[in-house]
């Protein structure tokens, strides 16, 4: 049982997970903080199941021992378990690689594994009828665990040596959190799960045993590091990394345990605004000493501080362009003061006008990042990340990949994506984005033959002109940017608003882990592990009834929204529900151009924005070509005629009406399907789902309705099907 | 001088304004704490201009006489002005008619005069080198004062006996001030001067200064009531009613020497947020007794309590609906409770549904107050005033006139109009809405041989049947309901933000007094008094320059902003600026439903939602024909192509092109005009005009550029002129 409140759902980790695990006997061999995380989570598992455990630290002479032959206490009220018998009857054998207490059979069974399993990897294998579970360092023995509660009862059948290591050093997640409740954008921005779990009314949160169930929730899919707060550094969490640091090392202290790193969002300006020197001047001497005073003042309150992220000169944000220096200067000031101790900056590129005139069909935001950021590759230091939403715009149900991906070779880049759902129905839809975040991490921008976002993610990648996409190719294991997601996480009971978008913070982390995976496998994980077959009525309705409502339901909410990629069909100001003009005649950069006669935005080299250009071939080539552009991002590319033909063989505005009646036909089924699940699950859970479906559907219907009425209105072409439109 | 913060602008009160009165030698004639301030007033002008005032009281033996033959102390520090001899170099006499004291060639005078002057009416009279001004009761007095501050020196001129009585006996303000800062309206709810003169940050002012000068600034335009907090009634504001009383007759106790009544919006839902009973049913006993005994309390605080002001079954506020009751049995709860004390209730009509289905087009909102209240009619108490927009929609700067106006014949009806310009610019552009009220107050509805607006405000209309509009016509000196206007005024130095929009409170003020008034010549009575030629370079100048800028700015307005009184093409939430859709797909019933082929709401008996049949005749028919209808309220009633062709002789397109580029111009040509006063007017008002002119030369060319881009886009009609469409 976790120690957190009873009310908050368990997620992913329910008590029941733990059942195959905890009726093992098993023997741990190694020592370090989290060596005693994993054994106190096998101790609680073995309590309620009635397995043992037994911790054997490893030998190091040098090292004390602080758990010799006992049992660590588990944190809560649960009786510790029986003490097993040492060797004959274990069998599950947890191990750091070079604990001196191994027993020969796995010693030799590791020596079969030559590969160093790095930092966070780890080994698995079967030998007869005891399972190994070794590890070069003690998060790899933390990451195998959560492994084998993935597994269940598979994870002690007789295997071969399998070994796992993450593709990405960096699986991050960005809280938008204020500590203040702000004005505006409240005491999350962007967030539709409650208030924050480490900050409340403009204070650190008392009670962090939230935190705490948190980190280990991460630790179980992957995710290895947290930033605190939001982007937008606001005055009084701009003092987080001054006085109000201690709040941020209490929540270092309990994620540590679970291998989360923390890091802080800082403001470009604090030398002026915290510690009152006339400017921020990044080439400025005394700018720097203020920097490295900061920095050192944090990593002696927090060792294993992850670092800075920062949002400059966007969106209002200051920067380095007030002093005339440019984004590499900036960025590097802070790697500077973060390097000795081993810390980076997230550097975000999302850097464009968001005061242009919508008169101006020059200037595309779309191109913004790009023109602003790769003429510096190269400029930045080797622990800057460059952090670059996934897509040119913002977050939009459809975009193209970033071109600063494939742009910025002797970069460390970091992919941004949204866990939280701004632009995919505010964790009021459901909306399981695991589709769309392997379809970019997938996405090959030098061709099919060419390495993948995810490549370059990982720092891997071989651009173009052969160069690997390593910042400074020769550092060895060169962890690349990683992948970072804002957090949909909040201190609503069931952690994300939508009990369903729980899935999508599942899949982040276990996406950044392993890019490669099937997305609908991952979502099958995660409904085996949420929804344990022993808790629910008819498990195999139940794990259908999820699949059915959650694998397409990102492409069903793609068809009821904005069209064809165009985007930015929403609400101005809170971004939920359409209003097709709402950003049309705005500074934002986010146009559609409808008219009577088309739609999109002509973003080619030959009469548009030149947009195209900023990618490699074969796509400069491909969404240039109005024949060979992907249908689903033609008005991203082109402006085209209502009567255009897709590649699909429709119209474009017959297939805005289709889609649109077809999409909110498919909320209407999912609301079906999910009917079933009425006494089979948690009711709580069910209620809830069951509340934000009824909202899906109706705004599911405005979104058909206001864009077929717009359209329709526009183009006087009538639906082929004669169908009602307003 | 006033005692007013010496950086708050004097508005229409300078000091010099009292110049020809305070050179004269004046004696006043009678008692009461209106004489009190109008010999206070006179005595601060002598003092400051060298004439000299005493003070005789009536001779009513049972009358104390506060100031037997002293003159009082202005307020302020100024010297107390020389006493004048009796009677021998008097040149202005000032008194009650039944003055015992009152010469004998003033009550010759008086005699010529056998009408009563009522409570605020006055009589002014030269005879030789004398001057009379006489009043039947004290508020009189002081109407006639600040009309003899009007007159500057030509009220000594020889002149015939002219009496004046206020057509309208209600003229009130309404203030949409919150005590607490809302999270969504702020201090004040569609206030764009600042905070509120009254409350601040959750708690009353504690310096009433302001709002006495307020109350000086009411008197002398003729404003007699004042509604102190917003209608929207939220937690706190509806404790003014309970314990905050103290707030409200603390502000009552400073506005009563200026004739001002003090008014209190109160939740229909008092008696359960405030009383703790089960219901707020009007038909209820327990409901009753309640408001009796809150209404009693309130008059023990304040003798003269105006009454209350009530949005009832509105946007979200409770109201009779919730108990199947209707508004009459609403209103006349309360109505009853204020009736021993003689106060009013206020009632409003502004009811409509706001959740209303955009794809529903037989719905109207310009239909719901006539439907909700006109069957209502002769169900009202006397002392209820249903208090009513002037439009059917809400205070857009073109609509007809409410029906209700014309529908109610056994009922007092007040006509509501926005001084603050929430729909007109917000206090940012220069609009000056005398001419719109005006024509509001001048519009026959029956025809232009029958009764108007203004005759239905004040219970003197005759309606189609040749009944009296008067509620209960033999009650004599009906009031009628009298003209309600929404306060543009705050605590900026200006008052109003735009220091021009001054001119819209000090027309309110004299429209409600006297609707016949021109509204250019108020303005020129506002100049004259506001920009003293005293204290201006080039008087003659600066009068026709702020002619130039102000006389035609609300068709200026018109021009560039939502054409032909279609409405409503504002950005949703705040109000400012453009979003031709932004309200289109919304449930609050403001639609245009322009499509590719034409523009307009349908609102004919023929096809459409029938409001046309509101009307009386002749207008129900003229609103009816298409070749009728005028022009400025063509798409308010009627759908039409683009080519329809207006009785102006041009297309529909191109009156919409026309008439945005020149309002643009126009804007323009203001800025030009406004130069012209650099180094002749009071530097701080120049610059904030200048600074606003800016911002209304931006925002116009905005309201242009997205109007005709809308319009080109959707149409595809070129510009005849061939002018630059984006």
């Amino acid at each position: 049982m976790s120690d957190v409140a009873p009310t908050v759902h368990p997620a992913w980790l329910p008590a029941e997970a733990f059942g195959p695990l905890g009726r093992r006997h098993t023997m741990a061999h190694g020592t370090g903080l989290l060596v005693d995380t994993v054994v106190g989570e096998v101790a609680r598992a073995c309590a309620r199941y009635g397995g043992t455990v037994r911790h054997t630290p490893a030998g190091d002479p040098a090292a004390p021992a602080p758990h010799p032959t006992t049992v660590p206490s588990p944190p809560d009220r649960t009786p510790a378990p029986p003490v097993a018998e040492p060797d004959g009857d274990v069998d599950l054998l947890l191990a750091l690689r070079d604990a001196p207490t191994l027993p020969a059979w796995a010693r030799r069974l590791a020596a079969g594994a030559a590969t160093p399993l790095g930092d966070e990897g780890f080994l698995l294998a079967g030998a007869g009828e005891r399972t190994l579970l070794l590890a070069d360092a003690p998060a790899g023995l933390l990451y195998g665990l959560f492994h084998l509660v993935r597994l269940g009862r598979a994870a002690f059948d007789a295997r071969p040596v399998e070994c796992h290591r993450p593709a990405l050093a960096l699986r991050m997640l960005d809280h938008w959190d204020n500590v203040d409740v702000h004005p505006v954008t409240g005491q999350v921005e962007r967030g539709y799960a409650g208030g924050s779990i480490f900050w409340r009314d403009g204070a650190a949160r008392g009670d962090l045993a939230r935190v705490r169930e948190y980190g280990r929730l991460l630790a179980a899919c992957g995710v290895n590091a947290v930033a605190v707060n939001n982007v937008n550094v606001h005055a009084t969490e701009a003092r987080l990394l001054t006085e109000r640091l201690g709040d941020v090392a209490a929540i270092a202290d309990v994620l540590r345990p679970y291998g989360v790193r923390v890091h802080l969002s800082v403001t470009f300006a604090a030398p002026v605004v915290l510690g009152g020197l006339p400017n921020a001047d990044p080439l400025d001497a005394a700018v720097r000493a203020w920097w490295a005073d900061a920095t050192r003042r944090v990593y002696d309150r927090i060792p294993d501080f992850g670092g800075y992220l920062v949002k400059a000169d966007s969106e209002g944000q200051p920067g380095p362009f007030t002093y005339g220096r440019d984004h590499a200067d900036g960025a590097n000031l802070l790697a500077a003061t973060l390097a000795p101790f081993g810390g980076v900056v997230h550097w975000r590129a999302f850097v464009y006008d968001h005061r242009q005139d919508w008169r101006d069909r020059s200037t595309d935001r779309a191109r913004a990042a790009f023109d602003h950021f790769a003429p510096l590759d190269g400029r930045f230091r080797e622990n800057v990340v460059l952090q670059v939403k996934h897509g040119p715009i913002d977050f939009q149900v459809r975009e193209p990949v970033s071109p600063v991906l494939a742009a910025m070779p002797a970069t460390r880049l970091a992919v941004e994506v949204q866990v939280t759902q701004e632009y995919t129905g505010q964790q009021r839809h459901v909306c399981y984005l695991g589709p769309w975040w392997s379809e970019i991490l997938g996405f090959a921008p030098w061709g099919p033959d060419g390495p993948t976002v995810a490549d370059v993610a990982a720092g891997t990648a071989r651009t173009r002109d052969g160069r690997t996409g390593e910042a400074g190719g020769s550092r060895g294991q060169t962890p690349g940017g990683g992948l970072v997601g804002v957090s949909n996480v909040g201190a609503d009971p069931f952690w994300t608003g939508h009990p369903l978008a729980q899935a999508n913070l599942y899949a982040f982390g276990r996406l950044a882990w392993d890019p490669g995976l099937d997305p609908v496998a991952v979502l099958d994980e995660w409904i085996g592990l949420t929804f344990p077959p022993s808790t629910t009525g008819e498990p195999g309705l139940v794990r259908r009834t999820l699949h059915a409502v959650l694998d397409g339901s990102w492409w069903t909410y793609e068809r009821y929204t904005a069209p064809l990629g165009v985007g930015f069909m929403v609400r101005p100001g809170h971004h939920y529900g359409p209003d097709v003009d709402g950003y049309e005649y705005t500074p934002w950069g986010t146009y559609h151009f409808a008219d009577r006669d088309g739609v999109g935005v002509d973003r080619t080299r030959a009469t548009g924005t030149g947009f195209t250009g900023q990618f490699p071939r074969p796509w400069s080539e491909r969404y240039e070509d109005l024949d060979r552009c992907p249908d689903e991002l033609l008005l991203f590319f082109h402006h085209v005629p209502y009567g255009h033909r897709l590649r699909s063989g429709r119209t474009v505005i017959q297939h805005i009406y289709d889609t649109h009646f077809a999409g909110v036909e498919q909320v209407e089924a999912m609301r079906g399907q999910w009917r079933r699940l009425a006494g089979l699950v948690d009711p709580a859970l069910y209620a809830r789902v069951s509340e934000r479906l009824d909202e899906q559907r109706r705004c599911a219907a405005e979104w058909r309705d206001q864009i077929n009425s717009y359209f329709f209105r526009k183009s006087g072409v009538p639906d082929e099907h004669g169908r009602r439109i307003w």
